[in-house]
This record gives C-alpha cells, structure tokens and sequence, in this order.
C-alpha cells in the first residue's frame, strides 16, 4: 500500500489523481486531502477516500466543514491555512505527497515534504519555477524521488529512462500553441476572456489555460525542466505542435530522438508518478494512428507570444529573476481573469515587473519569498 | 577495445557498419571481414582496417585476392566458403559478430558464433525469420546479446529500454510504404524493375530495395521482431508512416506510447549496437522539427500489397512456415531483379510455395535448412 496525500485535491489535478487511486484502490490509499474553499466537494471526497487529515486552507471554509463532519461522526482532522497545509503534506505515514496545488502556495508544503523524506509527485510549476535550485538540492540531499506530473516533464521522464543524464543532447518540449496561434499581435489585443478560456486540447483549470493561451505556460515548463532534469538552458527547445498527441522528446547525443506520444489524458502522468518504476495496465484509451493521422510542427512565435520569450529571458539572468516573473504573471492573470486588464497586457506587467527587479543570484528561501511578495505588489500596481 | 567481425562488409550495411568504426577508432577494432565476390573493395578494406582474418565466399575470388595479398606482403589469412565464413565469425577473440550479410547464408555463422558466446549485432533478417525460435533460445542459453541493426527493430529496442517486457502492450512497426503506396493492384502489374528499385527514403541493397516495394520486407521485419522481443502474434501492428522519420513504437499497458525518431541514417542502428549500452556522440545530422513539419500516418493496403499479409498468416502457421515463406521470397525476387518475372508475380508465387508446404511445428536446424531448401526449388520451378 503506498500512502498518499494530496494537496489541491479539488482542483483540476486533484480530482483526476483521486480517479487514478480509485482504479487502484489496492495499491494506493489517501491519508490527506486539501482543498482552498471547495469543502462541498471535499467532504464528498473524505467520505468516499477516509483519509486521516485534511486541510482547508480558508479559516472560515474550515470551521463550517468541521462542524458539519462532527454532527457526522467522522473523525478525520481538521486543519487550516498554510501551517495546515504543511501538516497535511508531512505528517507521519505519508509515502508520497501529490502537490496538485496552483500557484506560489505549493512551494513550502512540498520543502517541508522533502524535509521528511518523502517523495514528491508534482504538478505544481511554481515551487521549481521560484526556487528550483533550492527544491532540487533539497531533494538530492534526501535522497527524495521528484516525479513529475505534467504531460510534457512526465514525456521527458519516460524519454530518459534507460538513459544517462550525459548523453542528453537537447529535450523538445511541445507546445500545442494554445487558442491563439497564427495570430498577430494586433489581432491579440482584441481577444476576450471567453476565447481565452477555450483550449483546443485540454481541459484544465482556469489559470493554466490562460497561461497556455499566452505561452507563459510553456516557459513556466522551460524553466522548470531545467531544474528537474538539470540542464543548460541551450539545451531546452520549444516546438509547437497542434495536435498535442506527442508530449515532449529528447534528443540525445548520437541523434537518436525518443518521444512519448499519447492521448491527452492527465491520468497517464498522474499513474506514472505514483507507480513509477513500474507502468500498470489501465483501461484508458489507446493511440489509434489511423485515426491521428498526422502530426504537424511548428517554431513557435516569440515575438507575438512574448511570455515565453520572458521566460527564456529570466533563466538566462537567473537567481531570483523566475520567481519575479511566475508572481507578476499570476498577479496578472488573475486581474485578466478579473477582466481588470487585456490579454496583451499580461506580457507587458510581466516585462515591466522584470525590468524593475533587482536580481539576487542565489537566493534563499526567504529571499524567494520576498522577490514573490515584492513582484505581486508591483503587478498589481502597473495601471 | 572492442573487436568486431563483420560478414557481409562489403555490402551497404558492411560498408556503413565500417564507417562508424573508422569514427570511433579508439574503441572499435576490426578482426573480420568477409564478401561475396567484391574482391576489389575487401582488398581496400583490408588495407585500411588490418582485421586477422577474411572470407571470400567465392573460391576463385579468393585464390585471385590471396596472391594480391601474398605479392604484396600482406600476412592477413584469407578462407572462402561457408565453413570460411563460419570461421571469421567465431575465431578466438572476437567480441562482436556483424552479420551483415544478406540471405539465409547468414543462419549458421550466427548460430556458431552465438555459441561461443559472441554478442551478435543482427542486420540479417533471415537468421529469425527462419529459425527464431532456435537462435533465440541458443542466444539465452549462452547468454549472448541480440542486437537488432535496422532502423525499425533498433527503435523498438530504444524504446524499451528502462522498460520491462511485461509492460509491452503492442509494438507498431512503422511502414514507408515504398515507391508504390497508393497504387491499385491492377497498377502494379505493369511497374518495372527501375521503378521498384526507387525507394523514397532509404538507400539500401537491391534484393531489400525490392522487399520494401513489395511490403514483404515489413513482413519479414514482423516475423523477425516476434522473436527479437518475445511477442505474441497479435502484439505486433504495422502503419504506413511516407516520412520515415518514426522508425517504430512501442505501446505499453498504460497506453503511454514510446518512439524513436530520427534522420534515415543506418550509422545510428549501427552504433547503438556496438555500443549499447551507451550512447555515444557522433556527427550526424539532427532531427530539425522546423523542417519535418509533419508526419503523416495510413493504415497498410494488406489486399494489394499481400506480400505483408503472407508473412502475418505464415506467422499464425508458425514452425517452418516462415522460412519458406523467406525462401520463396528471395528465389521470387531474384527471379524479379533478373527480369524473369513481374512484380506481382512475387507475392504470387510466394502464396503458392506456401500452400504447396507441409509445415513442420517445431524444425531442427536441418529441417529448417531443408525446408529452405525445399521451398527455393518449388519457387524456382513456378512459371
């Protein structure tokens, strides 16, 4: 039995890792859940799941819920805010934490995990984006497994197994390109938050689509790629591919190329995290050719699509430099999701908030945290 | 220092094999050559690698090339004839056997060789296709590596590499298709020799030049990796990829779906044998995604092309079933590079040798010999 916990388990992520344990009922068991306000749908999921902690972030969210799960009789604990959190992802027992939390939230939850010795599926991009560095050193020092949960990390990690880290070449991460490729810059400043929202190949949660949608989210993968498989920055490559059907590749020095390809389904990177070495059967639909077709590619637009330009830009200054640019980008996606601001203005916050940081080169913790806190501030202020 | 016997090196996949050993001289060293009849180039080759000793197969080209040698000095022993080739694939101190030779000529040397424990680079076809069941079980009893050389089983073999074989769901073999893809049955009848002999991707020997436009060669490459991979019948797919940038895939039980792609270019197979299980850089051209654009897929015309549907029901048969299919085949396209027949002849009297056999469930060596044999009398006789 291994023994999960999952912080974020009402999220996108959360819910489709919860699927996978019920498929798998006999090898895995959740000990801990989380959820920000959703309590509606988490006390769904400590009936069904029973596990011995959960967290809820929102003090109030947390009273109503605690109460409610007493004039029930269950006995599971409740916690709150992120002292709860960290309870959640480290108490006594858990094998695996599931980072499936959105946004700068994640980061210390999942140190604190690593601290304990416990291995990390993670489908949260900012704890490497801001502090990759620290995370990886981290995890090395306690011998702690960092399997990734994303589509296109989960793809990389299946291309190098069998294979030594020396004989990487380049890793080619795929970018569908979002709802907006082909367009111009000019044709983007008129776009709305509904098309925005319509991803044409995934179905994920508000804040990633619209990342893909502006191809931030592709540099936030960039990034994160070079501190969990520890590259050089030249050595990750972005090729659009529509069709999303091949995942990632890496091309390794005798310019041999291995790519994994599948349906999108982020139940396969959630089951490859939890089993990992081991690939089990499920019932998940298989790659029909005859049906694909074809696979198409692309460069992608950098000059259009400039947060992915960005983010090559702050892993080639640096330090403290992803952090910054992960925190005015949520800052300003929240307010185009607030309809506060237009799409074009995203990149625009984002490059004014870089070029206003004074960059620290090896940053600790704290400092990460204050570049964050610094750079939401100067977001939310750019008119 | 690895040293190497090549049989066959005078031939495309010798000559290619020869190159990646001049590229990696410092740790490949040449100790065996062998040809049919091209005495001129063996003599070059001689020269330029100073292996031990060579074969001839041809007793008059050897008697002619041994005085060439003697007269200027060269010490190199030259032997001809099967039991010639038989020992430049064994002699004492030989790490790695090529057999590169094309045809059923390559069983017994392999088969030697595998029993005195030399690992065995295989760009023979033929050696599985007759007799896979007996090779591979001589193999894991001596505990010898199978290293497949063709771009196809080659990719298989990355692709399952940090995976294990109960994890295989299917492998799919990816097809060119040849110079006829897209081509009626009726259409077929009146291609032509130099027609036929264009391959769109590969440039590649006459006799395999023609298999590719027949699809026989995919046939033979399903029989032959049911044994490199220890697969069911049913476990083995083929779709038509015109690109051939994919060169195979392996589905596993999770439904994830692992490819190797790359330029057509056998130095990579070639390398990856001798150097598994590290790969090593090379000069070779990289894979630019930008000037791929796409890669299509189409399911095989089995109806049309049946040379590929024979080699799927002399499987199902099994036992000396698919030698005889093999050697009919080889007599047939002979037969066709000789302009004696048609090309649709091929398939047809491939069909006809097949139904005209009594299979044998489980053939000895010499059975299988026999069988051989047997079949390339029948397929000579066919008008």
């Amino acid at each position: 039995m291994k023994n999960i916990s999952i912080i974020g388990s009402t999220g996108s992520i959360g819910t489709q890792a919860l699927e996978v344990v019920s498929e798998n009922s006999e090898t895995l068991n959740i000990v801990g859940l989380s959820t920000n306000t959703s309590i509606g749908l988490l006390e769904k999921q400590i009936e069904k799941y029973e596990p011995t902690m959960v967290c809820v972030m929102n003090k109030d969210c947390a009273l109503i819920l605690e109460k409610r799960l007493k004039s029930k009789g269950n006995k599971v604990v409740v916690v709150t805010g992120i002292e709860g959190l960290i309870e959640v992802a480290t108490f006594s027992g858990i094998d695996m934490l599931l980072t499936a939390v959105s946004g700068m939230i994640g980061l210390r939850p999942t140190l604190a995990a690593i601290d304990q010795g416990i291995d990390i599926a993670l489908a949260n991009k900012e704890t490497l984006v801001a502090a990759g560095k620290i995370v990886m050193e981290a995890a090395a020092k306690k011998g702690v497994a960092m399997l990734p949960v994303d589509s296109e990390h989960s793809a990389i990690f299946q291309c190098l197994m069998g294979n030594r880290h020396d004989e990487i070449d380049r890793i080619i991460i795929t970018a569908s390109g979002g709802p907006f490729r082909g367009k111009t810059w000019k044709q983007l400043q008129s776009v709305t938050l509904d098309q925005a929202l319509k991803h044409p190949n995934w179905s994920m949660g508000k804040k990633i689509t619209i990342d893909s949608a502006t191809l931030m989210n592709k540099g936030l993968e960039v990034i994160e790629a070079k501190w969990l498989f520890d590259l050089r920055n030249e050595q990750i490559d972005v090729v659009v591919h529509p069709q999303s059907i091949i995942h990632s590749m890496v091309e390794f020095v005798d310019h041999s190329t291995m790519a994994q390809l599948g349906m999108p389904d982020m139940a396969l990177p959630i089951q490859i995290a939890f089993f990992h070495p081991h690939r089990i059967s499920n019932q998940r639909q298989s790659l029909d050719f005859h049906q694909v077709r074809q696979l198409t590619f692309e460069e992608p637009d950098l000059k259009t699509f400039s947060c992915l330009q960005l983010a090559y830009d702050a892993l080639e200054v640096g330090g403290s430099m992803t952090c910054v640019l992960n925190a005015a980008n949520e800052v300003s996606v929240a307010r185009f999701l607030n309809e506060e601001i237009h799409f074009v203005d995203i990149p625009r916050i984002n490059n004014m908030v870089m070029e206003k940081h004074s960059v620290i080169a090896n940053p600790t913790l704290d400092e990460v945290l204050d570049a964050d806190a610094w750079a939401r501030q100067i977001a939310m202020g750019i008119k």
